[in-house]
């Protein structure tokens, strides 16, 4: 099957010459009137499939949002509007529907996000569809920008959220665990970097930005191959919480490498800026941490230990509930 | 189940000084930049609800493109971009995801609409959840301008996609009937109004607009309450197609007052301005019909026949499959 974007390459007339950035990256990018360019991005979200069929409402109307944010953020961009369609299937009641609102509506006034409108429609399995509408900073983050010789930062840990699933599908088996309740709900209710984000891209710091959410690997392979780099990653560097060395121990970087969900902001910015980076977690509200360099070679992802030896690659990117 | 405007009022804060206009219409406007205002429509529709289980895929595809398109034309909006989710279930092949994005895409280049992202994903069964972008005219319609003594106009032809669904619905059962054909087209292929829409904003021609997509009278239903007029309409002068007439005889005027579907635009305009919107149709390529009359009355839907006796109102809305 051929991929979405290749389709629209095949189908659709080439963008509008108001059209600044198409899809293929976190959001789309279109300039409207004087010096305004907006940021749209969309995700649905299907029942049992990007999120347990268990999982509470508030929860999964709180993680809807987070998700599509996290593609506004890490253009660098603030999100201002989100349209909300729903497939509604008949296992939910009013009490159900009325959680997911509350969850998408707290996040959403955190966020200064209005909803204008939506769809609402019966279905069989919950549908999420979610589009949300920015607009960016005087120069939006693209996935392109990345030179070699770049450090490479992520915003808050690494692998959380793929702890946390795999506890939530373990708890339904009934093993409770130390960690487990934090890790859960990194995994529920994600954070959506916008401050971050919008920070990077209003002190032109940040030169490629993704956020993380099929895993750190195969997100960084996203800069790679857009900016036509090389990526050194220094293993014991990446930013672990207290319960996930807990769980995972020293040796186990899986999670962290290769997880999926994290919705922190991946991003590559100049040696000669480390100072003013290093200044701003105070502001953003959530740790920055260098965890490698930009190279010259194939845009491909190499993983280095403390010792400066090469580490296996996680064999597979994010695949949902296989953690 | 508290209705979707209910939720987003209960759950969000106000809309931000931006947002000129949230859901509860046709489209949501939004205000970007120097005089430059958005609308913005989605509509999700979910396989054997909002199409038949064994439509053609090209169909299914321009017909999700065009119900979107359909609502910017009754905001007198011009469609600029458009973002499209995609559940696919896995009983489509890549043909038929193929001949989907052949009908989308299609529908797109002849209204100029460019697509600009989206999201793939598996699901149980067909989802397509279209998001659309454009931009307001000089001064855009919603359903609230409505005066009493103004004219009610309707484009094109009404009750032609319910009796082509009732065709579609026997075709299965091998039945073929004369003029089925273009009443069938009528279903799958219905046209959104876009030059009609624009041209009557544009001369600043209509007070209120909504299209016709429950059915006249539960879509004009909605233009009453919003303006607080009622509305008193012609049953002889509602235009039938020969097709129609040939099916339905004269006595028939169930499926074009309640039909649904039919996607035409349904308006009010002063009667000053009759002799402007009679030179409408060469330049907008479809018919405008006056059928009607505002009134001082309570916001409700009066039909008279050609004796001026009042006739029974349908019983019920647009019901998905059932006419």
């Amino acid at each position: 099957m051929a991929s979405e974007f290749d389709l629209i390459a095949r189908y659709f007339s080439p963008p509008t010459s108001h059209t600044l950035l198409a899809g293929g990256d976190d959001a789309a990018l279109i300039g409207v009137g004087e010096g305004m360019e907006l940021a749209v991005s969309t995700d649905m979200l299907v029942g049992g499939r990007h999120f347990l069929q268990d999982a509470e409402p508030y929860g999964v109307g709180y993680k809807s949002l987070a998700v599509n944010l996290s593609d506004i953020a890490a253009m660098g961009g603030i999100a201002d509007y989100v349209i909300l369609s729903l497939g509604i299937p008949p296992l939910l009641d009013s009490k159900d529907i009325d959680a997911f609102y509350r969850g998408f509506a707290t996040l959403g006034r955190e966020c200064g996000v209005a909803l204008i409108g939506g769809d609402t429609n019966a279905a069989d399995k919950l549908i999420v569809s979610v589009c949300v509408i920015g607009h960016a900073l005087a120069r939006p983050v693209t996935r392109r920008g990345a030179r070699p010789g770049e450090d490479i930062y992520v915003t808050g840990k690494l692998g959380d959220s793929a702890l946390g699933l795999k506890l939530l599908q373990r708890k339904r088996r009934g093993k409770p665990r130390l960690h487990a309740g934090a890790l859960m709900m990194r995994h529920q209710r994600p954070t959506p970097r916008l401050s971050a984000g919008a920070l990077l891209a209003k002190g032109d710091l940040a030169t490629a930005m993704i956020d993380v959410s099929d895993g750190l690997v195969q997100d960084l392979g996203h800069i790679c191959r857009a900016s036509g780099v090389g990526a050194t990653l220094y293993g014991d560097r990446l930013p672990l919480s207290a319960a996930y060395r807990a769980l995972c121990g020293k040796a186990g970087l899986g999670p962290a490498l290769s997880g999926g969900e994290d919705y922190e902001l991946l991003f590559c910015a100049r040696r000669r800026d480390r100072a003013r980076i290093e200044k701003l977690p105070a502001r953003a509200g959530v740790a920055i941490t260098r965890i490698g360099l930009c190279t010259a070679g194939e845009p491909r992802v190499v993983i280095l230990d403390a010792s400066g030896k090469s580490l296996p690659l996680p064999v597979t990117g994010h695949d949902h509930f296989k953690v």
